[in-house]
């Protein structure tokens, strides 16, 4: 065997450890009864340090790096598997054990932590936490001794390539072209109140018309499935098994609905992946950023479109007769896409959401460069909140302490949320000069968008980076305006018209 | 660390490994889709791997050894433990590792073999796999060099320290008692016809029912839960994740409901065992003879007894108003107490199902014996079946082809489940003299019967072997006249008076 087969042979073992780790992480997430799981996370825990040594092992990283220095033996794609595994293996191996035990206890208590202070407006409680895992990750960056200012290492973790300087640049021209379109849409906010957008929907009707939804977007069931979840999500373990999850809101249909759409766009992705990368460290989908850009496009661009409802909106009037009486697709166009200065990110509309997406990579870039520290968050929170959306946080759940994520040790991860929906809109208009999206949408053709996407974007797995992709498929790289562009146009139309 | 510590090391991880895998075997009969099934063989091919290198590894091999020369050192519990792995250890090694995979292989085709020849009554087409696999387990018998007959080595599988000496004695006490019995009951069949025995039931209604019926049983819902599948089975990774499943015959309900108090019977057998054995190799139920005890005594000795349906029927009438309109107790008491020949043993009511595994048994013994051959099978099982029952099958399907056991290489695990019967009744005796069974039914306190069958049978999980646990509990060994009384007091009452 020579030395990249070797390396293949401790990958595939590796690989089918987190298999049954992410078929167990299903189960817990959508069935597992709550008796289960001091021993599972035990179990688990041996299963997870049976992959720890195979992935440090002195075998393993002497391949790697012998593998690095004969880069002529490798194809392209082999190289940048190669690549990846030095990545990880370097932060992995240049953090003592002790600190990386000591950090998980930490995380595992913090999101504890996390969820009593948001139900407590906790703040102060809460902020020694917080300070910890913020010292923690600064530390951690030291260690791996990286030629990069330490957040565009957080930022690399989760989209390939990305740097401060990339999202500087992004989000400036949100700032610049956005706040202010943003203030004129809602000053122009049309008061129209639709009772029904919070008339009672029964779950299992839900479930029929999200079911129905899998047929529109053309998911294969065959290699998937949906079930319900506390918080909806993709799932897979390759690309011939992807399942995901939505959950049922009896006073707002809307919530499954487009939670589902969102969902089968992360799953088809996953599917539509070319299965030789299965036992490779190129499997699954690139980036968070690309990733977030199939969901947002399936959910914004086609979900909330007018061609969309045209088609399908009889189908849901026929599911809920009664709370859909003499609502037209005018109205339930307008519906699905009301604009308004809210406080939770989870639950902003599409144009607003991104400013909630600023705010948090402005306040993380600044704790990372040490201009404010952890006691400053509250306040510059609120102010930011003030100054994009023109509303000020009265608690601190209502702000700084609404999300989990920082709780769970996620810096650096936000900003790819906002970028999935600048990625899709670059995608759409590329995508707009070879395809007829009206047209395949109103025909029940979304299966034409979705090939479209395979061949560009999909099959690829993680072979090509992001940066990659784009360019290849827009002939450009990434460009903000096409999201400017395509916001701008749909409410202008929608609420200044 | 001392020996004992470092077998259970070994122990801890391998279980680690089985976890993950039992989870995945969840997912599979579940709801994992039908693209999963390629790739997930492999990953779990590469698991079992590792369990396999695991306790076959030098390593393991001197420790257990080391053990077993040092019994001392070790406390009765241990020791068991010990004797068990060398058991399996043994089976394991002595068979030359290629035939190990080749038998592997023919099990995989054969089962598919087996459900072709089944479909198109191919007996011929089917015959020369099961030759091989009754070869293959002769010669698998003669690796072990055990100093044991070649059957009993097989019946030692299923049920620890049961004999044909055992089993011919429990058996002929059925010949001789039960066989005439039966046909006397036969002759008095009553022929009151119950159309809604085969009404329809709407499957969701069904469900409803079966989960009223899990309180009713005192599951625990916390350790615990109930799914679907096409064929009913309990499964559990520890006692606080246990979980079982029925189906939903749309017209024939009580397939749903006596499936599901039957595997509840399991369920409860896994929840109540004490945690302490988790990570030893004496975690789980003993014995399939004692586990099926605790099925069907929940089944026949609770679920079908006049307390039980005088508490239950108003709710199931309840749930299917229509369908059981002017259904007395007494009506459905006799409906769920059927008897009748018939072919099918699955299909087979109380009474006459252990005939059918005193069959299966009788042709096993007569194979491992070599008195028979497999040519032989089709007309030794019908002139039995005629015999006992006096019904001849007219196709294999009804006969030898009806069950997958043989084609799955499953050999000496048929007599557990008339064993499971007989075990239950003699325990019902000894637990009658403590409580009164009628009024903890009807007084809705299974709780209490639990309460007792955990004390007696549970907590040990498989500290006991099966003969000590029913010697312990009931003061007498195996005795096989309890089974005939239960089902002659039972049947008379029903039939003869």
């Amino acid at each position: 065997m020579n030395q990249y087969d070797q390396f293949k042979e401790i990958i595939k073992q590796a690989k089918a450890y987190e298999y049954a780790m992410t078929v167990v992480g299903w189960d817990s997430s959508t069935e597992a009864p709550k008796g289960a799981f001091a021993r599972r996370a035990e179990m688990m825990g041996e299963l997870r340090k049976q992959v720890l040594k195979l992935k440090t092992s002195s075998d393993y990283q002497h391949l790697v790096n012998y593998l690095l220095q004969h880069e002529d033996e490798l194809s392209t794609e082999e190289l940048r598997e190669i690549k990846k595994a030095k990545k990880t293996l370097d932060k992995t191996i240049k953090i003592p054990q002790n600190e990386i035990i000591e950090y998980g206890k930490l995380i595992q208590l913090s999101q504890k932590d996390w969820e009593f202070a948001k139900a407590n407006e906790d703040w102060d409680g809460f902020k020694g936490t917080l300070a910890k895992i913020i010292d923690y990750n600064r530390k951690f960056i030291d260690y791996y001794g990286f030629d990069m200012e330490p957040y565009d290492v957080l930022l690399d973790d989760y989209e390939e390539g990305m740097t401060m300087k990339d999202f500087d640049q992004f989000f400036n021209t949100l700032r610049v072209e956005l706040v202010p379109f943003i203030k004129e849409v809602l000053a122009n906010k049309k008061v129209d109140e639709k009772p029904y957008i919070n008339a009672k929907y029964k779950a299992s009707k839900q479930k029929e018309f999200c079911t129905y939804l899998m047929d529109v977007f053309a998911f294969n069931q065959d290699k998937g499935g949906m079930k319900t979840s506390v918080h909806p999500f993709t799932w897979n373990t390759h690309p011939s098994d992807v399942r995901f999850t939505t959950r049922y809101l009896e006073n707002y249909v809307f919530s499954s609905i487009f939670a589902a759409i969102h969902e089968l766009g992360h799953a088809t992705y996953e599917q539509q992946i070319d299965e030789k990368y299965n036992d490779t460290l190129l499997s699954g989908g690139t980036s968070m950023g690309i990733h977030e850009s199939q969901s947002r496009f399936y959910e914004n661009i086609i979900g909330r479109s007018k061609s969309f409802w045209k088609t399908h909106l009889p189908k849901l009037k026929k599911v809920f007769p009664r709370q859909l009486k003499d609502v037209d697709v005018d109205s339930f166009y307008e519906a699905v896409n009301r604009a308004e200065a809210s406080f939770i990110r989870v639950e902003a509309d599409e144009l607003t959401y991104p400013i909630h997406i600023m705010l948090r990579y402005e306040i993380e870039k600044m704790l990372f460069n040490k201009e404010i520290e952890v006691d400053d968050l509250p306040q510059i929170w609120n102010d930011k909140m003030e100054e994009y959306l023109g509303i000020r946080p009265k608690t601190y759940s209502e702000g700084v302490l609404q999300d989990v994520h920082w709780s769970a040790g996620l810096l650096g991860y936000f900003p790819t949320y906002a970028l999935g929906s600048a990625y899709a809109a670059q995608l759409y208009y590329t995508m707009k000069k070879e395809l007829n999206l009206d047209e395949l949408i109103s025909t029940n053709n979304i299966k034409e968008i979705n090939n479209w996407l395979q061949e560009k974007v999909h099959k690829f797995g993680a072979s090509k980076s992001p940066k990659q992709i784009l360019k290849e498929v827009t002939n450009e790289d990434f460009n903000a305006m096409y999201y400017v562009r395509f916001l701008k146009e749909k409410y202008t139309e929608l609420y200044l018209k």
